[in-house]
Order: C-alpha cells, then structure tokens, then sequence
C-alpha cells in the first residue's frame, strides 16, 4: 500500500489496447513527473488546458501525448494530478509507467483515487462508493441511484437523522452532568421515548432500502435451479433469446454458474443458471453444487426445475431427481417457482408432477416457447410481493427518496438503530441515565460511520479494495 | 460506413467498466453535439481546455463528465473533435451514445478517425498505418519501429525514390513527345539504365524490410509441432517459465494454438503451440490439423518434436508418430530444428532418433530443463541465420534505416520494383519508347500507393476496417 506522502499512478482507463489510453497521477510530484517526461517547466502546464507534447526520458521518445494537469485542492483528489492521453498501446503505457517509476512515482493500488479524495475532505464514504457503484451500473435506473448517492443524497439523509439525536444525546447528558443541580428537570420521557422510536424506526427503513438498491444496481437475480437434465440451461437459452440485455464480461462468473443479464418487465434482473443439483461424492462435482447453494442463497426469486422424467436417475450422475429438496437449500426469503420443463414431450417423458397436490407447478416448454409468458409474470409477481418497499428517509428539496447501495452502509445503520433500541429500552427500564447516554453515543457513531468517520485504517482498506485500479 | 459529413463517435478508451471512459466526436456537429449535452453554448468550450460540467438529456443527469473540444483542422482529425471524459460505466456510455444518437451522431467504424484524419490530410497512409501499428507494440522495439513510421519516415524514404524515378519518366516522355525534333537528343541508355536498375533494387531492399518489421513489431513465431505426445506443451510450459512476456490477451488466439509472447536474446518472440499433427479422419481433429499447419506456414522458426517412443501410436489417435513428415508442410523458408524430447526418461520410452543419420536432433527434458538453453541457442541462431537483413533505403537527417511494417507497403513496392524492370528490358530490348514511358507510370502510380494515392474507396475500407474502434 502506497503513503499518502507518494505519487501514484494507474491506468485510468479500460484495458490495452485501445486507441487511446489515460494515465493517471495524484500526489506532491505528480505536476514535476508529468512536466519532466513532457520536457517542460512545470509552470507550463495550465491547468485543465490540455498540451501536446513528446513525452520522452534520456532523449528517446515514448509517445506523442496530450498532457492536462489540475492543482490541489481544485482536483479529483484535492491532490495535484496530471493526466497523461497516450496511444493505447501496451508498450507505450509500459514504457511510461517505467519511467514514471525512475522518478519516484508507485503504482496506485485499487481505490487509490477515491480513497485520497475521501481523505482529503473532497467525497464522504457514500460518494466514493456511489463512483463505484456509477462505475459498475449498468441499467438506466442503476445509473440513477448513484448519481443520486454521488450527489450527496445519503448523507443529506443521515443529517436529518443525525440532528434529532444529537438533541437526545445533548438532552440525555445534560441530565447526567447536571443530575445534583436542582434547575435541570429530570428528563421527560414522553417526549425523548417517542423522538428516539422514530429515529430508531428511520434507520431501520433506511437500511432496509440497501436490498431494493442492490437490486435495482445489479439486477435482481432470478435462480434456475434443479437436478440435472431438468432442462435449465434449455430454459435459460429460451428466456434469454428474448429477454437478453447487451452482455458485458462479468468478472466473478465461473464455469459453473451462468449469469444473463436482462430486463423483465422494465425491471434489471439477472438470471442465474447453476450446475444441477444432486447429492454428489465427486469432490469436483460437489464444489459445483457448493457454488449452486450459494447462488441460491444470494436469489431474489429461486425458479424450481423438477427432475426425473426420462432420465430419473440415469446413472450416470446417481440422482433420481428427487434427492434434494429444494426447501434443505433455500434461504426462508426467497420466494420459490416450481416449473415442469418439456411441455412438448410425452408425459412419460417428463418430470413427474409433486406428490404435494398443494405445490402449484408451471408447464413450460424451451423447445415451443410455452408457459413462458406465465413464468416472467411469476416472476415479476414473486419480485413484487417480495420487495415490499420500505418508506425510506425522504430527503432533499424535491422530497425524493433515499435508496441505498450497500451492505457496508445497512449494517451501520442497523447498528445504530439497534442502539437507539437498547437506549429507549434502558431509559424504560429505569436503568441509570449513563446506560442509555453510552448507547445514543453508540447509535451517533454507527451513524457517522456510514459517511466516513471511520476510525481503522483497515476497514478503509476493505472499503476501498473492491474499487477498481485508476478510481 | 458513415458519410464524411456525418459526425461520429466512439469509445476511444479501453473496454468498460474501467475508472474512466473518453468518448470522442468528430465532425462538423462534434462540438454542437458536446455543448448541447454539456448545457454549454458551443462558444462556452474554448479550445483544449478541459470543463467540468454535468452531461444531461431532457433535464435527466447522465454524468458528471470533464469536456474539451479542438477545432479543425487543428485536430487529430482535421475536423472539429470533442472528447467527453466520463465515468467508465456501461449505464452512463449506453446513455451518452444515446443521447448523443439523437442529436445526429452516428457510431463510428473502425479506424473512422484515423481516415479522417488521412482524407483531411493530416496524415499519409503510411503514418495513418504507424498509429495502428503503435497501439498494437507490445516491445520497446515494436514501439520504436511505429514511432519511426509516424514521423513520416517511410514517407521520406519514398521521396528520395521518386524523385530519380520522376526524372526518368520526364527523360523518355520528353523523347516521346518530340520524337520528331531534331533538337532533342535520343535516349542516352548508358546513363538512364543504371538510373533504373538502382531504383529497382532499392525498392525490392525497402519491400524486403516489412519481414523484419513484422518480426520487430510482433515478435518472431517460433512454431513447436510435431506429433500428439511428443512433449510439445510441457516443453512449451518449461520455455515459458523463464521468458515468458507479460501475456496479454491476443485476438485470434484459438484453443488450438497456443501463443506466448516472450523475449529471447533480447528478442520479441511468440512461441506458438499448435495442436498435435497427426492424419486424422475425425472432422474436428482435422479442423485442428489445418490450423496447426497454417501456423507452421507462418513460422519464422519451426521447433519440430519427435514422436513416438511410449505411446508410439497407442491407438487412440490412430498416429504412430510418424506418419506425417514435416517437410509437406513447411514452407521451404522457415528453418527447421529438430529436437527430442523426454531425455530424462531412459530410450525405450522415447522417441526413436531419425533414420537419416544426416538430421541433427536436439535432446531435450521439460522436466530437468537439459538441453533448453541449447534449443533457446538454436532458435536465435536460426532466426538471425534467416533474417539475411536486406539494406534498406536509408533516409532522413540521421541517415537510420527504414523499416517497414506491413504487407501492404511492401507489395506496393514490389510492383512498383518489377514495373521498373519491365521498362528496362523495354528500352533494352528496342521496344517503343511508349512501352517505357507506361511503364514508369505504373511505377510511379504504385510508389505514391504506399503514401495514400489510392484510388478506390474499397482499398481505404481494406486497409482502415483491420483499425480499432476510436482511433
């Protein structure tokens, strides 16, 4: 990990080659580095007016460059940083980055940029998450929710929480220095008691959005799962051929699990294709199922391919179709869509039907396109009933409501409103006033967490980790 | 294919998501377009410098985006050119492309900038070809080669062979036209024959160069072939261990031949593994076969591994290692270096030597690494054995020799080089002065090819589709 007292650098944009290509530097030497490569006084870099010029080192030429910088604190970062426009070439962005090397400029490591403009006061921890979930967004309405965020609408929104209990935090220890003074009343509790359920109420909605927020950024991810030769990937291939949004290489995708992304009903979704489910004792084939569990975990919606019919158990893989139950694998929240495939085929042919007559099943068929309008409307259906929005913290002049990304920043919020619970429970209890001071001050920290008052250096790091190299 | 009044765009940045994205205009609505979407009026974008302003469509937000614009013919392009430095996100590019569409903007081809830049005069074609050629270097070398071309010094070179080769064409079309005064003097064939030989030779030297330039730019192909089992990929795997370059990923590299760029002696070299070649009846395998031989067709050294030995034709393959011999397939110019693997295993579970007791075998062990600096010898001593550098015209201030790069250069040359020929055996032979006089002009019309002379929209097509998006 780089100091904040280094230059960095990192490519800042897409991978190589490419027609062209931007390096990015940020720190003390970054305007010297760019200008001594450029062959030219520092002073003749103005800023945010681009120049062309020969970047060279020892008389040899590297490339021809536009090179732009900005001064600190009207940058990114709040840091000087110049940016480099060469060829996207993989030898011309190499031989750059080893000179830049020579002059003392590190590599940045992922977040790097981010990071220095949250510690430089120019982002809170929303924000730089928001770039990064812009960055990642795919969808209009992904792209939406963070520039929201970017804009500072969740910490707007923490504000409007923040004043309230800072006001029962204030009210609660004034008792407490002052408990001996006979002109401080003793604390009222039929005003405190129902300010703090309210708060504690606003914190627990607001983290409750992050799930509509993951979804409406990632797509909501609709499971195929079932035994094998259920005839999911035929399933996944006949939605997809209608439903299939532009693809972009997903990194994280494995072998093993297939994800599509699309649109359903206006609504971003992914669908999910596992491994087929089966008892295996085929250590490779169980580490699939392992994988399939886990997708399974993580589904908004789980679609149920029943097994058997004309391969029940062929051998070959030792499954009957029926010995897993889907119910052993399954998280309580998702919600389930049990489907028979091959509507085309003989009965014979098929899976047979649940011996539940209470299971309600769709018959669809890959091969004639049948039943899959009615499963798209399940799904939907089964993402609607599911969803059941929380009331977010309305924010801002236009009212508009605050949804949120990320589990970092739900969890905190749980926390604090955990806190504010344990606060208005001592205060009921009767408990000395310290107790629920201590937990309101608790609450107050979780609070600021989200934006950033965060005290270790490593939780910075996993924070900003998962950004990409060059943000 | 857009019209050259259309105004285009692209990504001229690497593949998204990436931190950030330079998308880029040109065109004669390029800065209008810019301006609309930057809220700006047009005159607000002052000339290379870079303005941080919302993008937005219908009052909706797209990005946050750094805005510059260049006017033409100051430009990469001779054309007005904006850039809008945006987020490197798929929603926010989608979006921009968009809005962007609905001003008028259409995408552009590959290489769309580049022949802009060409028609409008900006570059030669040769210089336009230099740029392709530098976003694809991957060595110090290759960069420098590209960088030499984009400073025109192929064109320069061309200069000083069409100067002489213009004078010969106004010595005998002077003779033509006035055949009949007495005041001009009969070809002097004594003074005009030399003239022509030389011309002709150092347009073959300059042609003979791209082979070179091909090697520097993209690295010899030294092709490991031979039998199933002959040991070709660990001995593949073993070579690369110690040289193998930062590997990036290569388009067109298939599951059947392997490619790994490294250096060798200082060299940039890609060692390539091909599929096993054997005779095989199955449709797939012989698909696998076609491109294996192609590859050795494309060598610049063949490293040809023995078969045999303990699975000498096992059955499954139906080979027995020997039943394809090498000499079919190579090109009779690629030198050849016999090598055999395994040494660690004792003889009988080896491939059998050669019967010709004339062919020199390398004895090799991927897994003790004996014999691998011998072979490393072997192959540079064979690639510096076949290069036979030829002299190229030499040009410029610093009198460095010119190197060419591509196929389509050196063919130009190669006819403008037999054209010249032709009219020499013409004026040697007595023929009508006419038959010189045509021939030279094809001379002539085949040398200003190379620098862009060309005549068909097709051939512009051809040689701009081979470009990248954005450049």
């Amino acid at each position: 990990m780089e100091r904040l007292q280094d230059t960095i650098v990192a490519l800042a944009s897409g991978p190589l080659p490419s027609a062209i290509a931007v390096l990015r530097l940020s720190g003390p030497a970054a305007i010297d580095a760019a200008a001594r490569l450029a062959g030219l006084k520092p002073s003749a870099l103005r800023p945010g007016r681009m120049r062309l010029c020969w970047l060279t080192e020892g008389g040899e030429r590297i490339d021809q460059a536009l090179v732009v910088v900005f001064r600190g604190p009207r940058s990114f970062t709040g840091e000087d940083v110049a940016e480099l426009h060469v060829h996207g070439s993989v030898a011309v962005v190499d031989r750059v980055r080893a000179a830049l090397g020579r002059l003392g400029v590190v590599a940045a490591a992922p977040g790097a940029f981010s990071r220095r403009a949250y510690l430089h006061g120019r982002l809170d921890l929303t924000q730089a998450e928001a770039i990064a979930d812009l960055i990642d967004a795919e969808s209009p309405d992904g792209l939406q929710l963070a520039l929201a965020a970017l804009d500072g609408q969740v910490g707007r929104a923490l504000e409007q929480l923040r004043g309230p209990l800072l006001e029962a935090v204030a009210q609660v220890e004034a008792r407490l220095d002052f408990s001996t003074e006979p002109d401080i009343a003793a604390l009222d509790e039929s005003t405190i008691a129902p300010t703090l359920g309210r708060l504690a109420a606003q914190m627990r909605g607001l983290a409750a959005t992050a799930i509509e927020g993951r979804r409406r950024l990632h797509g909501a991810r609709i499971v195929l799962a079932g035994p094998p030769n259920a005839g999911k990937s035929s399933l996944l291939n006949a939605l997809a051929a209608h439903d299939r949004a532009l693809v972009h290489d997903r990194p994280g995708t494995t072998r093993d699990v297939l994800e599509v992304p699309a649109t359903l009903g206006g609504r971003s979704v992914v669908w999910v294709d596992t491994a087929g489910q089966h008892t295996a004792s085929d250590p490779v084939e169980h580490a699939g199922i392992e994988r399939a569990v886990q997708a399974m975990r993580a589904a908004d919606v789980v679609v149920w391919l029943l097994g058997g019919g004309s391969v029940p158990g062929d051998g070959s893989d030792g499954s009957d179709g029926s010995d897993v139950v889907p119910g052993e694998l399954l998280p309580a929240s998702a919600p389930l869509i049990w489907v028979r495939s091959k509507a085309d085929l003989p009965a014979a042919a098929r899976a047979p039907r649940p011996a539940d007559p209470a299971i309600d099943v769709l018959e669809v068929s890959a091969a004639t396109g049948a039943g899959l309008d009615a499963l798209r409307r399940a799904v939907l259906a089964a993402l609607e009933g599911g969803a059941d929005e929380p009331r977010g913290v309305a924010t801002g002049p236009r009212g508009e409501r605050v949804v949120l990304t990320r589990v970092r920043q739900a969890a905190a919020l749980q926390r604090a409103a955990e806190a504010v619970e344990r606060a208005l429970a001592a205060l009921g209890d009767g408990l000395p006033l310290e107790c629920a001071a201590d937990d309101l001050r608790d609450s107050l920290a979780a609070l600021d967490e989200v934006v950033g008052q965060v005290g270790s250096e490593d939780v910075l790091d996993q924070i900003f980790a998962r950004f990409c190299v060059g943000k």
